[in-house]
């Protein structure tokens, strides 16, 4: 991309809100440096669009560019080669209130590029999450990062932050992205948190260096953490969590989404399964489950889970019989163990000296019981 | 039906193991009377069938509906009124290790007519529960109850107790389905509960009088649970709970089969979640959403969780507007706002003054931002 389209790219990004798909359409069909002179001339008819032509013009890109860039902060833009193209998805996905389309371009800090995003999973949730909630979150980021996935989260308190934590645990990529600037902290309590991603992995705005969040903001926020990433598990979010918002954004851009289920008397977990409940989410229960949805075909299959094998699953068909014959409580007699058995007394009998060796079987003096480990 | 059928029920009940499909087969299609007969000549060919023949003639099936009766049971036959039609769907249903096929007959003790089983939900899981499960499963089955859907459960220790608990407390049929003879107590401990649901419900065995129970019963008492039911809720279940099996059958015959979610740490749900995983069963959290599936169209649809309205909620469009604008932090100049709003800043001063009285916003030395009620 020209410097010139760069530019105008950050011009614009003053001007409006994140997440304006008016102005993200007009940038698809106009360009950037087009849609900026026309807003940018001053022969404007409206009284309206005489204000937007001087807040412009009042603008200097460049010096943007420039403090941006003592803040350790870069601007990507599409045509990049670190452009994470995956957002472009964004050009066909809008909400009722108006909100989407791909974002002007995005400003980084960090030394992960966004161009390596392509295996990212988002791990959001509840900013008042259980102990629960951040343990799970916790243990599924960090296995998510091991096997080769960059996490994706929003630095809030609660399961954002057990998510970051997580992944920070191991080697891999964990990137944060923000409704405010890339150079402000928020929530300050996580100002080490973001200081460290920002030194090791990436920290990622829309909107321009020192902006505030504001409600607008974390909406429009919430559909890049969804956009940036191949599938989004909510490890928990009550009935109206922001977490949802972002779940939303998976669904309208056909990512996969995923959730974790939790106690139904949490009010922590309703919210996601509701979104089980209604199939908009698919369940998950450990991050192996989770490599299964968003790995590549074929990579990671999860084992079911089993209980460990019993001594019972060890018998053979014949004396299998003859166990399912014996009685759980009160021992019966061999002759009534063949009757419920219907094999013949002999074979009975040498059964079930085989299965008292295997500890299956108990005599008792009016005859032959289940053990409790046959029973379990 | 003739009291010769009858009779020839309980002889062929003595006969047999519950379950086995090729005797149900062969009663559908010769009658109980017939195969009786047949299975009694004492010219059989071979000594397998000589021996059969030689039991049956040894067995008094008048006495022992006689004995039944003085234990306070009866014998419920296809055809009598009292007979619950829905289990005839097993004829068609079969496990790979040949179990299956309706039952022969029912004993039954108790006032509950099986007839009146049709709303009838199971209510079923682990015998090593949780305190999480067994709470649940009270309170579900309470509410079924109430709802007028009578609860079937297996009377074993953990979920099957705690479902019977919950139904007693309310006034309401609570069936207990056992894989030993109906006059029996299994387990042992459960003497007091057997004894009420027998004065009050029912207590139901496919098997005869005195019988004890064994794996192999305990496996068809299963089918017979899903069988007698609209649907099946699953509340805890580890990777190889009996519940499991019972889940099973409920798909087989095309039941609705329900699970309830809990900790992904815990092991106890670990069965549950592989069944929702797998889209075996539809998640449910309270029993209104038990009710919503098995309910009859249209009389139960449970309301989705919601949060408690917020403040926030009753903000009308222009004023939600500049609300979106306000930081969450930091507090912002009226002129910021506005440009964030993209609104006239008279108007944007007016919104603000209308939510600071709202309670939404404040005003700090520096300017507007959330308070933290809004925030939330």
């Amino acid at each position: 991309m020209t410097d010139e389209d760069r530019l105008a790219r950050v011009a614009l990004t003053r001007l409006t809100e994140p997440g304006d798909p008016k102005i993200a359409s007009l940038v698809a069909q106009l360009g950037a440096v087009k849609l900026h002179a026309l807003l940018s001339d001053p022969e404007q008819s409206t009284p309206e669009a005489l204000d937007v032509a001087s807040r412009l013009r009042g603008h200097d890109p460049a010096a943007e560019l420039e403090r941006g860039e003592r803040l350790g902060l870069r601007y990507v833009v599409p045509g990049d080669d670190e452009w994470p193209t995956q957002v472009d998805d964004l050009i066909r996905a809008e909400t009722l209130d108006h909100r989407g389309g791909p974002p002007l371009g995005l400003w980084v800090k960090g030394p992960t590029r966004l161009d390596r995003l392509g295996r990212a999973v988002a791990v959001v949730g509840a900013r008042s999450a259980t102990t629960y909630g951040t343990e799970v979150a916790t243990q599924i980021a960090s296995t998510l990062v091991r096997a080769g996935h960059p996490v994706v989260s929003g630095a809030a308190f609660g399961i954002d932050q057990a998510a970051h934590r997580g992944a920070l645990a191991v080697d891999g990529a964990n990137v944060a992205v923000l409704a405010c600037g890339a150079d402000r902290v928020y929530p300050t309590a996580h100002r080490d948190l973001l200081d460290h991603l920002g030194r090791t992995s990436a920290v990622v705005a829309e909107v321009p260096p020192g902006c505030a969040p504001t409600r607008g903001r974390f909406l429009s926020r919430n559909r890049l953490i969804s956009a940036l990433t191949r599938g989004t598990v909510v490890v928990e979010a009550a009935a109206r969590s922001g977490a949802l918002n972002t779940a939303n954004w998976a669904t309208r851009l056909n990512r996969h989404l995923m959730g974790v289920p939790g106690p139904v008397t949490s009010a922590q977990s309703q919210g996601v399964h509701e979104l089980l409940r209604i199939g908009a989410a698919s369940l998950v229960t450990r991050a192996e489950e989770v490599l299964e949805v968003v790995g590549d075909a074929g990579t990671h299959l999860a084992d079911p889970p089993r209980a460990a094998p019993r001594r019972r699953d060890r018998v053979p068909p014949r004396d299998a019989r003859v166990l399912d014959a014996v009685p759980v409580a009160r021992a019966a007699p061999v002759d009534s163990i063949a009757t419920t058995a219907g094999m013949a007394l002999l074979d009975v009998q040498a059964a079930l000296r085989r299965l008292v060796r295997d500890g299956l079987v108990e005599q008792m003096p009016q005859g032959w019981r289940l053990t409790s480990e046959a029973h379990e």
